[in-house]
């Protein structure tokens, strides 16, 4: 925790001043603040934002820094799986030293928050939760990282995977995870019973994939609901991508909308282009939690994604169509504050008092801020300098 | 039309060469070229791929270098019609500086070809036509420019405009544009007969935004082609976004897409994230042309576009959820010779005899180069240098 002066920044676009963080909290927002013997840094005019926060991604699976992977292998959910646990066998893929590389380049475009999908299956055993536990303890005065026990491969197809998550959790996974009940495990019940239960025996939140679509992705999501409810786990549950509240039938995702509101369930966006995809508005509108994130980078799934969660942002409004000034200023704060709030981060702000995590970013507005894409002028984490124009301080391995 | 030696370039991806131009054209592909006194630069492995065409996009329309606009129009379409005209006149918007800026723009990220759709309306008359020509001249052997003359705010609704579309192909517009015949005009008759009477005139071919969705647009689309079998127009027609091939009900949708590949009518697209767009793997089986573009840069429409087609095939292809190295090698295709099959130039490839048109793009595969986005290294075109990574050789005014 340190001290660090910041002079002629504009919070969130406002006027500028200068900020002076003490034991890496914000002690004061004011013009020429005088603070002798303080490391200081020029914004010179750049916009601050709270800390952008990669609410959705998966530190374990990257790929960067190891060389192009060529992908041949095409678009079906269960072949990728596949591949991937091939690939990373066959490349000798290290997941401390590639989370690191993640983490890291996040820290460089603004990012001081990370909640990293993790898997777990019984190829792999526990070798990726290991990696980025490692990971977490030796960032953690850089960025913070929630790591959610990952059942990529299945866990009711695959026997041994519901034991491999228990260890997950015993060893310091913060949340218990879950992959589309139905299109991958083929036993709603039987999926949702188990990570519940593990939930419910490590006192833990959930965060679970759902990519179903439509009918289908409806039906987890009750079963969802049902099971957040019998368990007392208002709050404490989250669905990354929820397609199926982006289908077409308005009363039934109003419904749907009303009970996960109802749950306090949050929902994390990835604002897939090639999908259907619940909308912030809609979304925010209903009075839910959302937050965005990356998803995967450069790894054996998709090779579009980057570790910059502004570039996410202007994804995010591109798919919903948010295009005015306000609404992407919108788009950014799902991105930023959005995600703390998923992440139960508490003082999460640019106010006196709050951690003193945030992000300079060029531009007018904050709206020029994502269309032009940074790069992120400074990263701070705690009072500590962590990324300078795109880039890490700390060096990659 | 210049002489110049590029060393170790990989065509497409392929193992290194030299390429030797002379006179604008591709002389010579080869390993270890000699050719005295002749330029060269030295691509260090870079791929070459043919030049970029910005196939879609509205040259007129940018506001770049005139500070951020602050948007806070919404999304209506009607709503950002009338605000884009009232914003030109309020900023003293110069047609012919900013499509300078813009086209030079795109020559730095490796563009050598544009399709530019260019307003004319009863309030500004022909300043935008006479301003883009202008650019057009002046940019002559840097990039080469096609017009479309865009009744962008109605035809029928704004008496006076067809005369105008009539001088604008009079002083050298190269093709005639239209507009949503049904949801803008209102009067898809007499909208049709009257671009497609101009087109029959002038003996020039069309291009025709087309937002409508579902049935609305399907019907549109009909009688386009309608008009197209009865003036003998086969090839000579392109329909933008068209949207409604999108729609979810498959047979009717593919025979829309027969009566278009029985006419040869071409397909451009943006791969807009937030619509139903035609999926370029079917319009391409299907046997159409198709071409991509950014549509308008920094305007008074969206924030988030770019000049820059390589950031264009990656939307493109998350889009159309295009992951492996094929399917986005398919998408950059699109992006360059799919564009120029749409505009009719001949030559643009990288065979012995082509026009050296080309752009060097980082990366081992083009997958790469799409998912890192470049920069783009080196952009020539007729032999001529025209972009160095990422930026116009050219100052831009
Ligand atoms: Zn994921
Ligand atoms: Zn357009």
């Amino acid at each position: 925790m340190t001290d660090l002066l910041i002079r002629n920044l504009r919070p969130l676009g406002r006027d500028r001043a200068d900020m002076l963080i003490r034991a890496g909290v914000i002690a004061e927002i004011a013009p020429r603040i005088q603070a002798p013997g303080v490391a200081t840094e020029d914004a010179n005019g750049a916009i601050a934002i709270p800390g952008l926060v990669e609410a959705h991604t998966h530190l374990d699976k990257t790929f960067m820094g190891m060389g192009w992977y060529e992908n041949a292998v095409g678009t079906d959910l269960r072949a990728m799986i596949e591949n991937e646990r091939f690939e990373r066998r066959r490349q000798n893929h290290d997941p401390a030293r590639q989370s690191m590389r993640h983490a890291l380049a996040l820290a460089g475009t603004g990012t001081t928050h990370i909640r990293s999908h993790v898997d777990v299956d019984t190829d792999n055993g526990l070798a990726a939760i290991e990696g980025v536990l490692q990971t977490r303890e030796t960032l953690r005065d850089l960025v913070q990282i929630e790591i959610v026990a990952f059942p990529q491969s299945g866990l009711m197809i695959r026997p041994g995977t519901a034991a491999l998550l228990d260890s997950a959790m015993a060893m310091g996974a913060d949340l218990v995870g879950g992959l589309d009940p139905c299109g991958i495990d083929r036993d709603p019940k039987g999926h949702l019973d188990a990570i519940f239960a593990l939930a419910d025996k490590f006192g833990r939140g959930i965060d679970i994939h759902l990519h179903e679509g439509g009918e289908l992705g409806a039906f987890s999501m009750e079963m969802i609901l049902e099971r957040t409810r019998a368990l007392g786990m208002k709050g404490k549950v989250a669905i990354s991508h929820a397609f199926c509240l982006g289908m077409p039938d308005w009363n039934r995702t109003e419904a749907l909308l009303s009970g996960l509101a109802d749950q306090d369930v949050a929902i994390l966006t990835t604002g897939a282009p090639s999908a259907e995809v619940p909308k912030v508005k809609r979304v925010l509108g209903a009075g839910l939690r959302m937050g965005a994130g990356c998803d995967g980078v450069l790894d054996t799934w998709n090779p579009w994604n980057r570790p910059d969660m502004l570039d996410r942002a202007r994804i995010v409004a591109q798919k919903n169509n948010m295009r005015s000034d306000a609404d992407l200023a919108q788009a950014l704060a799902v991105c930023s504050t959005g995600g703390a709030a998923v992440m139960g981060v508490r003082g999460h702000g640019l106010d006196v008092g709050c951690n003193a995590d945030l992000a300079l970013v060029p531009g007018r507005t904050l709206a020029e801020a994502v269309a032009t894409g940074g790069p992120v002028a400074l990263t701070v984490k705690g009072g500590r300098v962590t990324g300078r124009m795109g880039r890490p301080v700390d060096e990659a391995p």
